[in-house]
């Protein structure tokens, strides 16, 4: 339950954002719909890629593509002036990370798999959409940028692995949680340790 | 036999086009074989993948290897100007989109597959390479850019998906088709709808 | 055992690499850690996936994790001018081709696949890791580039392939010749044939 529930969460929140995007670097109608789903299931199929999950099994989430379809429908409808207010703060990205996260911890700690394992699957199944969507929009990729953001995918699988929120109502504080500190860290330009290395040119 | 043909001719345009545009971004012989190659093979690769194909299949196809490899070192040896001339209308990437998404089409119709996977397969296996390619030569995605280009591919893959083209003959004027409809996109600036939302900055 | 210790070269060199760049397009210390990681391990994950070896198997692998997180984190405390002193030559990248394709070109002999295969094989196993971090560092894939990469590591999976080596003292030997025929490349700026094809605007 829990689990479905942030399944739709996600998903429409990176289909949301992967749809805002493809509009920003000015793709067509079906390169909207396209980018949108890609954000939206390319996380999930990393990780059942990396983890040894049939990843066709992805095709039999049909409700979820209807979802996504009239969700990236309603953003192409939007007036422009809505959806730049939708995209503030990388809100919808922050949505789609938290929710994913968790159900990708969930996923990994119902297998029985070691505690960094759970961690991995928590930033893989958060972050994967993201980076696929940034690279085909030819950017950079948010998820490696500066505000703190692969670092509280993985505190969501720490948790999680540790056997800290197992009931529903806690797998639900742990979403907002992430989500409010992700919101934070990009508002806030909460930042990781940086070491920059300036780029020499060689002879 | 139509699927043969198809391979064939999908295979040939797609390692054309991924050779000149290595050529176009400097890489060296070897990056463009590498390149020509993963443009011509990246297609069918990513759809196995998803549909949940053995992606080693990929390997069972040594005559293609080699007829990809000859087109290849063909495109390498042309003089500039007919290179030059053979990067006009897109045309390459066109016939692979094309032979690719009615071969894509015919691969999920084939296995009973609902018409939205069939539509999906067209579309990832005409686009995929292409994809691949752009991204490999840090170019945006010609496959999102404003052109018609996903739709046709659809379009093959709805068609083949409702039953209206099982034969040989008809399969091969919707390769036709497809690829007239396409390059008259490009050629013509047909245009889906899009919707710009200009990039804020935010603080 | 040469195996293992190829493994254990080419993962720390990588890693290594991968940190490298990261900080040098301001990553943060998570995304260094990622980018780390993904190019570590990156390259043999797409050789299991193309080849068809459960790419799961990368997880059993928990030594050569902890290996490549200690190497990251000595990476990022480094002195800034040892860092820089690191860069030189790509020494670290070439060290991880070397590797990674002598132990890919290994991999698919004791497979007892066809010769093109191993040098696929080899090519995709030192390479691959390389392409993935320049992708996610939004940079033109080095591997492509005008210096000569690939063709290195094709040359070591043929000479394998070929059964020219396969002692232990051979495979060193192979690995260290590699490395400074890489290297040599590099800093003497050997080319092979570039066709140039310049860009037009078509209309």
């Amino acid at each position: 339950m829990v689990w479905d529930v942030l399944n739709v969460i996600g998903t429409i929140a990176f289909a949301i954002s992967g749809a805002i995007i493809a509009m920003e670097v000015k793709y067509d109608i079906i390169g909207t719909y396209a980018l949108g789903m890609i954000t939206a299931f390319g996380g999930g199929a990393v990780r059942n890629l990396l983890i040894g999950i049939p990843i066709e099994n992805l095709w039999q989430q049909t409700p979820l593509f209807i979802i996504a379809l009239i969700t990236i429908t309603i953003v192409f409808l939007l007036p422009a002036e809505t959806v730049h207010r939708m995209k503030k703060w990388n809100l919808f990205d922050a949505i789609g990370l938290s929710a994913f996260a968790v159900q990708g911890g969930m996923h990994a700690y119902s297998n029985d798999l070691p505690i960094l394992a759970i961690m991995f699957s928590a930033a893989i199944t958060g972050a994967g959409g993201g980076i696929i969507r940034d690279v085909l929009a030819q950017q950079k990729p948010i998820v490696f940028q500066k505000e703190v953001y692969l670092f509280w995918a993985m505190l969501a699988g720490f948790i999680i692995g540790m056997g800290w929120a197992e009931k529903p109502y806690q797998l639900y504080i742990l979403f907002g949680v992430i989500l409010v500190l992700r919101v934070m860290s990009y508002r806030l330009g909460w930042c990781l340790p940086i070491r920059t290395v300036t780029k020499l040119q060689e002879n």
